[in-house]
């Protein structure tokens, strides 16, 4: 990212390796949506000759002294969100905001991000977690972002066994939501997108329906199909502050709705005083960046490594060679029909 | 009330008593703003010729043949929400929605309320508590509403040790969520209300800073106060729409607004994108009607009869007659500045 | 169960039907080991005269007048667990306790239980659910007991995505556990058991390893397995008290040890000192009953109904007709090498 | 500690301070039965040579160049449990045992204690806090093992309002339990114990009822008081392995067992199988070191700061001066009647 809407090359000094902290080459890469946000947004506000990502599986090149549990050579996730763990806000159990709200975040936020020929990971012992050896490094690029933030939002949701789920918007984001709902237990699973390949591709992660927003109003459609019942919890995964206000009319009394999408324009989320039960219906609005660090790459990962889940669906388009990051980037900012996610392995 | 905007004295029949249900003679009853919404400000829709009041410390005068815990002449407790504990949304542990969005609340509202010379207790054995020897009809009567809602505000709140709370409305809901969150171990409290006689009973119930929203903006007020830093978690006791707009800006990343205010008009809860970390920031976002039923009841007037909780702070105003009731009414309606709340024994 | 050791055909009274109550007649029914404890080993005490079982689902015969959600000719699964939902340890969640300890268990213990031509139902509207049209009653009646109780187990565990998690005992009950703990995430699970069947079961309900308890010491074989780190989970569903000194060798600190086998004979469990951290490893032991009621059998069968899980591995033997019962109780108190579970569709 | 059973005085090297750590002078030390069994008992195995102490407030004397938060000069509090943040386990909420069981605790047991003219704080910005300035050093030194332990017992019990809760021994801790559990909500509190002057203290912060094991069997003692109901939680602050024996006798199902007692000698904590309710009770028995860091330390000290809690009751026993280090070591291993913490300030 050289300026906002404007993106190219740039020549960089390495950058120093504290400590505590590693320089890793990355292997594989990622573009996000949220790069597009950053560029042609403005998300994060006015940045330059900043690089860009926050998805890579890297080999360590470089490690700081104070490092004990990696070494040289070593091949790594790196999750998106890396905190400084001795805060009061890591203590708490909310590192995403460790030293402020959303200060977990670096890569490509406060920092220089993942696609360059080197990158810096703070506190490498407690962000960085060993690829397990039957793990392609493609797969694991998708533990980066894709499944913690999905999951993230099945958990806020504390979907149980047996519950009716829907899911609102289903790029790779909200598919790895619907493969976190399954995964928690829910029996009946709605997933709402336009896309015929997202559709086709949440069936595989658990979906038992799918729901077209550009068929009609998706609150009929599931109460419809729910024999006019309300579901339990709703996983807002895409769209806009709007859609906080269909799934209010969709989420049961004490019920969840958990938002992981990054909220871009407008000013108000629209919470219908009537639909929240007048301030007493017990349905909780909650939404929550992805935890990051060592511990959850390492379990998350472990679904991998045991089959529990596969990330392939999720990979539609693979390149090979530094220099296609750049059709990555413009492929996640045009999403072609046939999209789901980009790797490109180096 | 007669109806809308119009209260006065009824004759009707004796009700009915099922076989899991009991009669109770009110011994002692206190309005409540919720009467006051219902009557003039049509909160609950249109009512005809119903009694009004839900909170009451009753003797109980008839039990169905299978109540099994209370008979005749016991002196009782009664919840202002009691609900049918078959119900599975009673098994999932919200009971105040069994059988629909606030259906556990059934007095003055679907049905007659307690401000009558007998009234009719559903699942008697479910839904009311001996009154210990050593409390008040007086002070057990605030058990009926105002202690639960206040401390499920707290509760909700998931306050814990060493936190810092504001709560914003302090009449007697308010003061018992300063209680409540004092009661779970908050530090700091801000208690935020207008009248002297509020501030002065926050300051017996925990308060550590009262904040006058009169004396300018409650924002700045508190980040003032507290060295810029955001507090633990909002409880919000009065206000209206935009008091969640306040409360987002006060409160932490990964703190709790936990509303138990009944919100009466207005379209949309404001929440600001921003402040609420562009939906990344896990701040929850609920509200709650109080929990009812017996065992409520016995715990929470455990505190009394122990000494932990002393309600008498909140008495302002005592009357021993029926036809007070009136009086308490229109106590609540017109708020004179040195009430909190009306109790009249009978 | 004519009394202890001796069980026969008995000629009864029809159960009465109180307001509330059901009365029903089974289409399919499954003996369980607590039979087997209850009649053999005296596991609940002296009973005479009294009709086992308290696995079932059945067709409505006669409902209460107070009976609103169910009628005649219903189509219907009742739990083991059937308790009175008014009663306070219900308000408190736990309705397996409510009126005493464990005393939610009326089937076969306080009352008469299944394997009659008609049984009884308290408070049906709280403790039956309706069959799903796509599911067929063998199935179903695994929703009575062994589903619930399994599930428990991983339940109470707090099993969470990636975990590590070891269930010692795959009968019936542990082969749910199993499932339980895939459905919550788990990564890799260890099914401890002898025989072969229950492996390979076990294998189809997501166990990544088995490991058989007559080949060497579990504790050895499960931390060589696991690169001699700890799991983070282990479910009790098999042994006796002795297992859980073997659970604490293998668990991490902050794990939880989830029991969910019937103890049935010796004085204390062994908790090692040692092992237990001198007791401060903040290692949970807990252990629970199965949840019963209305709301678990609706959930759970949405699992069935929508795909998520497939019971039908566990039914080994399957009869037709009502004399089989006395086959079925033989079986489950000879375990023949090839039996998991039996059912018996009348 | 020269060796086991033998305290005397040592010179030493000052302690190195790394690029993250601090080293800091003591303003105030408080000696704990742990450095007794630690001396005495062996409890940690052997060691030789090292400085005692894990209860201290002191002054910054020098900072690592990372430390950002700290400067020379600074008054801090130092909690016992010094963990390293980076850690999987403290990243997954347990920093207790950070790179294996106990192993936060790193005072008076893998390195020296604070009983010295200098000691080392790893990690000094997540594990030192602020000294409020209204708060004494005196009583802030209560905040480094006192008042979190006994709070975490509470906390594991997780009391809430208007609970019965057995607080059995009522050392300094087991007050601090006490304290805890009323901070909580707890209603009733049976504080176990033989000494008067901790009886006396126990009512100071919330104890009801008090009751001396030496006047015969609790069990029976503490039933008989409660009308023959069990109590909701038992926190463990004393005794030994026997005492969860009688913790069961009295404790609901669904309870909580909460130990933050050191347990010392014996094999087996004796759990009896019928009191747990056959495996299938819901009583969990649960045990943990406190939390240490500077999260707790700032919360718990804010707590002093406001005036909810007074640690003074505890302070029984005040010098001034190094050398009365030997003579608080030497109260706590002969604990006079009127004894219930000694502190030292320097």
């Amino acid at each position: 990212m050289l300026k906002l809407n404007e993106v190219g090359w740039l020549e960089k000094e390495k950058p120093l390796c504290g400590p505590m902290d590693a320089l890793v080459r990355p292997l594989a890469v990622s573009p996000c949506t949220s790069d597009i946000h950053t560029v042609w947004e403005g998300a994060i506000g006015e940045r330059t000759d900043m690089i860009l990502g926050h998805e890579a599986v890297g080999e360590v090149v470089e490690t700081g002294n104070l490092v004990k549990d990696f070494k040289k050579g070593d091949r790594v996730i790196i999750p998106a969100i890396t905190p400084d763990w001795e805060k009061v806000e890591s203590q708490m159990g909310f590192h995403q905001h460790a030293g402020g709200m959303l200060n977990g975040w670096k890569f490509s936020n406060v920092k220089d991000g993942v696609f360059g020929e080197l990158f810096h990971v703070n506190q490498a012992d407690g962000n960085m977690a060993l690829l397990p050896p039957n793990v392609s490094v493609e797969d694991a690029v998708m533990l980066s972002d894709m499944v913690p933030t999905g999951f993230h939002g099945a958990d806020n949701a504390h979907v149980s066994y047996g519950e009716t789920v829907a899911v609102i918007g289903i790029g790779p984001v909200g598919l790895m939501a619907v493969a976190g709902a399954n995964l928690r237990g829910a029996a009946r699973i709605f997933a709402v997108g336009s896309r015929q390949i997202c559709q086709d591709v949440a069936k595989l992660y658990g979906a038992t329906d799918t729901v077209n927003y550009k068929d009609g109003d998706i609150v009929r459609h599931i109460l419809d199909a729910n024999d006019k019942k309300p579901v339990d919890k709703v996983i807002i995964a895409g769209g806009n502050l709007e859609t906080f206000e269909q799934a209010l009319k969709i989420v049961r009394p004490a019920g969840v709705i958990s938002n992981v999408n990054y909220l871009g324009t407008g000013d108000f989320i629209r919470i219908s005083r009537i639909d929240w039960g007048v301030g007493m219906g017990h349905i909780a609005i909650t939404g929550g960046l992805m935890p990051g660090g060592r511990k959850n790459m390492e379990y998350l990962s472990n679904l991998l490594k045991y089959g529990k889940l596969d990330v392939s669906h999720l990979l539609t388009h693979r390149y090979k060679g530094f220099d296609f990051i750049e059709t990555g980037i413009f492929l996640m900012k045009d999403k072609p029909s046939d999209l789901i996610k980009p790797v490109i392995t180096i």
